[in-house]
């Protein structure tokens, strides 16, 4: 059994990787719902989308989410009204929200209907929301004051100072079940090339999660997200600094440190493996862009592969 | 001014062709929101959209609700999951509810909100709904109990026998700000020809509603929904025998001799004229049938000169 700590894009990648070297049944991914959000009473949970699109290979390939071959009237009628459109919601893709929605006030659990969601598009891993409740990552640009993740993220470009970040309401939020059980169950617990502070953050901010993946340090594998110091897709190199780490693979691993046992570099960053040991992490160089499925199956292998009792 | 109590399609036709005759800044309908659902998270209000879609020109011809031109793929990725498909939401349509959804979510009440919608689309009447507090028909039908009213409308077709309909919460909602006004400054109030129990009934359910309606009585007009002894569209015919009424221009004149002096009837009643004079209501006699946009304007031309002070 593999257990993936994964936020969006990075980490869909990394999972399509692992389903073609690993039985899928035997993969839980737990991700983040720090980003979701609520708009036009649509509950949207876009890492959940992400990595499911993905995995089901109808990831619209140019933006890395939403659907291939979408189309947007309904973003063209409420621009009519001049309604909220700075958040893009396909045709085909809000057929996925009115579901998610629905069954919510049915009184559906999101770990239910995320498992409904996946089913109805083939995928045989497992897939959890690192939480059922309420878990909200807020941002404080500079400037600005505290606005939400997808303002801060979408509406905004991420191109704005961030001084903070919360995840609101962890303290309150249980995780989902099956997401302990997953992390003691595993041979090896990946975290994913994501964001390590707004994909990974809010995975951590739950109640449990980070002492159960510390309880499994010896068989944690993270992958970097940064790589020759800058983050592949999204503001990880910005916000790791702007936050007061390093945007380097030494400072993802002074991060991830207490968590994992190994971190896997690229090849890029072969000069900065002795400073990650430094840090008390093994290091584990190998070319992590996972440009197509035969890199991501490549580096999913790596990964598997290299946990320090490995 | 006209006050119009208007449902949907009847009603919207009926307005389409006020607006030819009759400057439509003087025209205010009052539109029934006990068709209204929350269904995916959204507020879906049918007769306001019927009614400003029809005058915007964009209705469906063909089905008399939703837009012309409209695309399904929403409703595609829905029944992917095995979502509710059975209250059809085109795309275009969708970014409607999406609007209309999150401007309630920012607590806009809905009187506002249907106004933005209508300006977006260019309208110059005035539409109201009748409250904007929560009002939900609810239809018991035999062999299964009370149901939505799109539960029965549109799931069950309307074509299940019904043995009681009700206004949810009704008594505890207000008219929207304007109503009682329009209808006290109206020269003329046109009661539509929509369907009696479940249109116009919501409308006059709303506490002083019906009183001020009664209050107009000579200059209330009635158009009747009822040819010949059918509904040109939908159960009115069904229901009104089933609910204990004569489905004819005969039981239409009954159950609104309180509200209206004066009920045009379709020439193919013309010898029933006598009987519903026999029920204290004044009798015209004209074409009723609004196959197109002059048939509409002649029908409303009819309504407006036809007043009992007329």
């Amino acid at each position: 059994m593999i257990a993936v700590l994964a936020g969006g894009v990075g980490a869909a990648r990394m999972l399509a990787g692992l389903v073609q070297i690993v039985p899928p049944t035997e993969i839980t991914a737990v991700v983040n719902t720090g980003d979701d959000l609520v708009l036009h009473g649509l509950h949207i949970s876009p890492d959940l989308d992400t990595v499911t699109y993905t995995l089901a290979g109808a990831i619209n390939p140019e933006t890395g989410w939403g659907l291939a071959g979408e189309t947007w009237q309904a973003m063209a009628s409420l621009a009519r009204y001049g309604g909220v459109t700075w958040f893009g919601l396909g045709d085909q893709d809000l057929g996925t929200h009115l579901y998610r929605t629905q069954r919510l006030h049915e009184g559906a659990d999101l770990a239910t209907v995320t498992a409904e969601i996946a089913a109805a598009w083939g995928l045989a891993l497992r897939l959890l929301p690192v939480t059922n409740d309420a878990l909200r990552t807020r941002v404080t640009v500079e400037g600005e004051g505290e606005v939400g993740f997808q303002e801060y993220f979408v509406e905004r470009r991420h191109s704005v100072t961030v001084s903070s970040v919360r995840f609101e309401g962890a303290e309150s939020t249980r995780p989902a079940p099956g997401v302990l059980d997953a992390l003691v169950a595993a041979t090896t617990v990946v975290i994913a090339p994501s964001n390590p502070i707004v994909s990974i953050g809010p995975l951590l901010a739950v109640p449990g999660v980070r002492d159960a993946v510390e309880a499994r340090r010896d068989d944690v594998v993270a992958v970097s997200p940064i790589i020759a110091g800058a983050a592949l897709k999204g503001p990880a190199d910005r916000l790791l600094t702007e936050l007061g780490h390093e945007a380097s693979v030494v400072g993802v691993a002074r991060l991830y440190a207490p968590l994992a046992a190994t971190l896997v570099i690229d090849e890029a960053d072969t000069d900065l493996a002795t400073a990650v040991e430094a840090e008390g992490v093994r290091c584990v160089v190998a070319p992590t862009i996972m440009s197509g499925p035969a890199e991501a199956a490549a580096l999913a292998s790596v990964v598997i592969n290299s946990t320090s009792r490995s």
